[in-house]
């Protein structure tokens, strides 16, 4: 038995639209009703056919929905939440992918008193953005996170795993506040590096644009990635993330400290210590298929 | 015509091994001989019949050489250096791979008075090491950037230059003090802001290591690729680029300041123009050949 019939995404991005070809591809007998904010959204979601209704309001596309899943940055949840909140039929169950989840729970019990709502978050994502970027087979051995708290019915949690597992998610269940620090370690915290390294880079002086670029081979070019992703919905992140990712920060700024101060010092020992317990992280990555194990990302050579 | 006829390889690991492969793919009529100071490596160097010949000491693998390369970590370089000394032919010149240059240079001219050295940095390499990790398409497509000064020879740099233009490497001449700040930003930097990261997650208390491992699709997988690198040949690098190395890392430490106290603040306009700056320079890299187009790196889905 499918765990809902008639699901709703509200945003159709790289995740939204994933979401949309999943079901698809997986619960081909469920109907995905599809809504965007922006209207040029909505008319290549209809031109390449991503679900069975786009429709031109966001209440209009919850009207029947068993399952509504909010796929906007998590600085627009509140607002989404309150947009939605008078067509929502009573036993709809209201989730969400965005990447902060204390801050989004807060915001959609505020904006939907008395809904049944599952906070989630599927780790998995490209730097490419856009209702045409997704692909059905994204979730599949990628974990998703479910943060439900004391008000959430066990009962709905559970119809959410079902449905992750359907696309191939591995399902985790957490805290809001738990999901929140943890994210700041394997993602927040790497996003807002990539980003700050990047600006750099272009901001040296004796070095020009067209150098970094030609020579970004020599490691440069692997946070250039993750720098290339949504912008909007990072600012977001952020901002809704704020006393985790300052903590993750303040740590790493001592440890960069630390690693400055070996090098100026010359202390060789240091260093290489440092250097050689990281890789069994790596190794453990790979052994629990969370990253491809062919050298160098399996890029071509 | 062959630029060279008889190439010493001294340092079997992964660009020494790329380089006899290289020799044998692309300069078939040319001998190579290699030499490793491990006899494990040179062990394996024969088994797999990497060269021509596997010499057992590093003069005795000089002593018929019109090049020498040595692919030894930068800080070997000198001793290396002083160990052929006494074989090397009066014609030979000699050139290295290493990441830093002005040191380097220093170092062989000390070591090797009156000899032609060409240094040079092929900008290319995976996370693996070893004799076996090796290929011959490794510096295809890549760039090369040989560092001569006043004192080397002209005649001597454009036959450097015709040797890697063999392998499909696209070549640049540029002097020791520009390669090292170049590279540092391209390079070392970012090098040591994966290792560091990759530490800092080790160690949060709150989150533990399998969690870190399972949420790794978020983003902090892709700092630990280059984190798994190889660790003496880094220290090497960190010891001998020190200046450009620490000089990058004072901007990228105001950078993330900049960044933390915009998140302290929720000032997200900042945010978003810092996030919005950086696609470019990933469309350039792509545009440019130096990264592949595929999302996520061509990871498999």
């Amino acid at each position: 038995m499918l765990p809902f019939a008639r699901i709703t995404v509200i945003g159709l991005g790289l995740i939204g639209s994933s979401i949309c070809r999943a079901v698809r591809a997986y619960m081909p007998t469920a109907r995905v009703t599809g809504y965007d904010a922006s209207a040029e959204v909505r008319e290549i979601a209809r031109r390449i056919d991503l679900c069975d209704d786009v429709t031109d309001t966001a209440g209009a596309s919850v009207t029947d929905a068993d399952l509504v899943i909010l796929c906007v940055p998590v600085g627009a949840m509140g607002a989404v939440g309150a947009e939605i909140a008078a067509d929502l039929p009573a036993d709809a169950i209201v989730s969400d992918v965005g990447g902060s989840k204390a801050s989004v729970l807060a915001a959609l019990r505020a904006a939907l008193p008395g809904v049944v709502i599952v906070p989630g978050h599927p780790v998995a994502g490209t730097e490419h953005c856009g209702p045409e970027s997704g692909f059905a087979s994204l979730f599949k051995g990628r974990w998703c996170i479910l943060t439900p708290d004391d008000q959430t019915p066990e009962v709905a949690t559970a119809r959410l795993r079902a449905f992750w597992e359907i696309f191939g998610a591995n399902v985790e269940e957490m805290s809001p506040e738990h999901h929140d620090i943890v994210l700041a370690v394997t993602s927040h915290v790497p996003h807002l590096i990539a980003y700050t390294i990047v600006g750099t880079a272009s901001d040296i002086e004796d070095v020009t644009q067209s150098e970094v670029i030609k020579y970004s081979a020599g490691g440069f070019r692997d946070f250039t990635r993750i720098a290339a992703s949504d912008p909007t919905m990072w600012r977001d992140v952020f901002l809704n993330n704020r006393e985790a990712v300052l903590e993750i920060m303040q740590r790493l700024t001592e440890d960069l400290n630390a690693m400055q101060r070996a090098i100026r010092w010359g202390d060789g020992d240091a260093l290489f210590a440092a250097f050689s317990r990281t890789r069994a992280i790596r190794r453990s990555i790979i052994e629990q298929g969370q990253d491809d194990a062919k050298p160098d990302f399996g890029r071509a050579h």
